[in-house]
């Protein structure tokens, strides 16, 4: 199988991450270009990667004859654009989340992807893609769980990096859009239905800060779905072991957790502390497999032709929700997703 | 220090319990009269544990002079009585949860222990006395965590004893008030606040006859506390793995989780299912000690005179609590706790 | 069922633990006379227990007929010595581990108690007792785990409690008779077999002084059984996370395991250093409820003419066993158990 | 930094798994020949993997210049004269473990890589580069559990793939050489020490065709260290649970303990068996990365000239110590390592 050339939009912390997974880790895919606001780091990974092909504007890269598919990496108010750009100039698209920073323009977005119906889109929620997901995600379809009652999400950045998490914090789009929105993805996908009703709270326990930006440190939702599934998340900015996600699903006949110990090693340290294992520091480790899975999967769908998913719409539901749930945190009411 | 002579009303399966603890594990006091409606149960508990003091009216008991304190152990719609039986026949009292089944009525229980203010009266929450609560409250009081963001509870049957469960439901006065008001009394105890706002949901998902007692076999609900600290339950009644109760703190500085892996031993068994840990299957086994350590506890408050907690007030806040709950999950509104 | 009447010699640190149980902990019985070098030590303990049958001299226990059983909780030495004046006083006897310090003396017991078939002799190997072994027990007669491969046994005493454990050492029978005993008498019990060969290793790893009492801080050993099954132990006087036992079972269909994580608590705590497990730090709470039970049995078997197990053969095979693995060790040779 | 030319001997089952990381999985270098004695498989990967260089004759694979290192993963008794073939040509190598099948072998590898000071060889024991024991190792640098006291060592192939194991086994090279050699390398590791005296048992406790072999399904061995470490290993061939390689490192200031649970899964199952943890059922999947860490590391040695462990003598060490073992097991006897 020919290895799918793969240009880049935005090598930053996270888009160097992928731009290294392509040219280095994914077998199916190849990186042959590079785009960034920013053309000295452009340059400095396209060297490192032996990628010669370094754009300072976009639009060069999605035009580059050489370039079959483009992954962006931008900051989420360009990403529609980038979408356009890419798609008119008739590449598959691989996008980060969030889609959009506003619901309206990831309705926008879906429109651009409806244009070019022979052109592969995909929304990258990597979540779905981690091992320990894709296992219990088969369980589920196995029916070794029965039917879904409910779902609990906790995505808890650590507090050894919270001095990062507060400089990004003004222009994260807040815990909902920025942090939640994977586990609204999740629960989408792990209840199969879509919020009925929901209602969020939460505060600002220890950085005062976040009032300022009209969002909590610690938030939490709960949600009804049109199945009558239960959907409970959390959000922190500072847990004192480390970057934690953790899934629970809670079915009639048995239940999978994923995470309670987020970890990456299998080494238990005894010590006066009692038996401990110590956890993940940073969402990039602990993502590290799935970010290269979901590009796998990407490869093989533009070369089979499959449509793939996440998908444009999970992008806008997965917004819709974190909008509503911003809304109903904001107004301490309980609103329908409509 | 002379044992105290407590006398018990009711010797059901939990009473039995009680009266076992009572005569024979708690060294602070002697079991020296039972009572219960089925006179043959109260005579045959009487022969095995020793006590000759057999009577089918609780009033006997209560004006037995030997007797200084009255366990309650009988159903819920008469503890509000025997409460006033056994205080207005100057006798201490210790009265298993829930208080009673109305707000009412616990009102009613408050008048009267007020009106014996000599009176030593407890209410039988005993996962306040496990250690696993006991130490997580040290841990918790000293610091350690920081302060409280989000307390989440979890109270599952299994599904190994789901005969039973179905017989005893149409009785058991629901999830709200039979079950997860052992949540809400955690959750006030965890926070050391009050609900401001609350929504409940539920379903269900396997038992319709559920649907019947104005009920779900699942449900949940999430809170929003007078002091900004968030609390989510979540109750059911067919758990495939066994009898889980796990609650969990989350703090500013840590969080603490008890029990998520339900069980009292520590074994571990690796077989073609992995490596397993097997968990308690019925709750009496997973208090046995809470049980008695809660005694133990009532008895040093008599004969200290010291004020327990739980408390009266306790009972009714929780009561409200569970009722509101209900009420929020009938309708499927948003509730304040007044 | 009349409560056996239970004289015990000996109040120390254990001796009093026992006491406890034997007054208020396990229903079978009852506490009726003390006796203790220490008279005031055993008047104190008489005073707080309701006592009032206390003696200097154990005979004068043994021949108190209000007497029916005596527990020997006395220093090692004397092991034998009381075992010979309560049987010769007609009285049921419950011996602490080890039975004697030397195996000579072993065989003596052995005599005195062969010549009083009428009573019942029992040792206290607390540790079949644990609820965790005796479920992996009857997991494996019920064959869950095929037949066994290897026994791997851990004792370690924490080093919270170094200073006393240093203190107590020299006139402790050292690590095998005094710590491995323990292990010696679960891998027969577990192995259901003898060892064949034996080989000990260790030294002073960190506490040089143990060198002056031929004896390791550390050590270990490994043994092929009569029946080929294999066993390892290990014993170790500082473990930096709390009393470590820890047993394990190997089978050819399944393999059990023990308190890896040894505590009671339910608890995880996730701070800066993970997520840990806090571990008991003293044998006393570790086997507190196996010292009720191996006690509940005892009663059952005197009350019920049943012959106890482990009995005075399990005393003497665990001794000899314990000395030719100190003689291994000290010679560093391959050594037959005879 | 330009990418190492490798050229791979051997893509069997686990040779084609170093094929596509050093193709696909290792930034560092490129996979550009393949010889296998099966020349129609050598086809097949090549084209798979975009090789055109696909040589029957490993002498040609050798002499190719186009390739800058060899990487050897025949069978055991041919990797001495591959290790000669390729050297003579003037390339670096990589070679699988064990280094070979008697000690006279690995001594004249040791003198063909003397022949050759220039070239960079390394030996691949892999469990070294996994990502537990690297943090495990670390810890122990940097002193945070004192000195060693016991390396306990598990290995254990699981019974869900028995049918392979048995096919496998009389070409194997046994227990000890096949599978415990990892074990070998890991206590010479983690004790920074030779054995002084060993002693191995073991048996054929269900697979009785081992003893035809000379060999048991089931072995262990105790090891005395010359710097008085202890060291304790068990290897088996059917482990109920899975893929079961554990090691625990007991120090004077802590314990360290990885693997406990084999599992690449985050995932916790609550069924009727309670809560579980699946596990690896395949070495490959457990050392994948692991496999891929060493290949990376090889390829910084060869491009920066550093001498990497573990080197020939590390083969030499751990082969002496399996024949030791073997030969203790067969005689029972105690035995020195020379």
């Amino acid at each position: 199988m020919k290895k799918l050339k793969i240009g880049i939009i935005g090598v930053g912390r996270l888009g160097y991450e992928h731009a290294c997974n392509i040219a280095n880790r994914v077998p199916e895919c190849e990186l042959v270009a590079i785009s960034d606001a920013n053309i000295a780091r452009a340059k400095e990974v396209g060297e490192e990667l032996g990628v010669s092909a370094v754009y300072e504007n976009p639009k060069d890269l999605c035009e580059d004859p050489n370039v079959e598919a483009v992954a962006i990496i931008t900051n989420t108010a360009s990403h529609v654009d980038m979408i356009k750009l890419a798609m008119d100039a008739g590449k598959h698209v691989f996008c980060e989340k969030p889609l959009a920073e506003t619901v309206e323009k990831c309705l926008k977005a879906e429109e651009i992807i409806k244009a070019h119906p022979d052109l592969i889109f995909m929304l990258g929620f990597m979540r779905r893609f981690d091992h320990s997901y894709q296992i219990a995600k088969k369980k589920m379809e196995n029916g070794d769980i029965g039917d879904v009652i409910l779902v609990r999400c906790y995505s808890q950045d650590p507090i050894s990096i919270i001095k990062g998490t507060l400089e990004y914090a003004p222009r994260s789009g807040g815990q909902f859009i920025d942090m939640s929105i994977h586990d609204f993805d999740l629960i989408r996908w792990l209840t199969g239905s879509e919020p009925k009703k929901l209602w969020a709270i939460g505060g600002c326990y220890e950085f005062k800060q976040y009032k300022d930006w009209d969002d909590g440190d610690n938030v939490s939702g709960l949600m009804q779905m049109e199945n009558d599934a239960m959907a409970f998340f959390f959000a922190g900015r500072a847990a004192a072991h480390g970057s934690a996600v953790e899934t629970e699903i809670v079915g009639t006949r048995g239940t999978l957790r994923i995470s309670a110990v987020p970890t990456d090693s299998l080494l238990e340290v005894m010590s006066s502390h009692g038996v401990c294992r110590e956890c993940y520091q940073d969402f990039i480790s602990r993502w590290h497999q799935a970010y290269i899975t979901e590009m796998e999967y990407f490869c093989n769908c533009v070369q089979n032709g499959i449509k793939p998913y996440p998908d444009v719409h999970d992008g806008t539901q997965a917004t819709k929700i974190a909008f509503r749930c911003k809304e109903s945190f904001l107004k301490n009411e309980l609103l329908t997703l409509e």
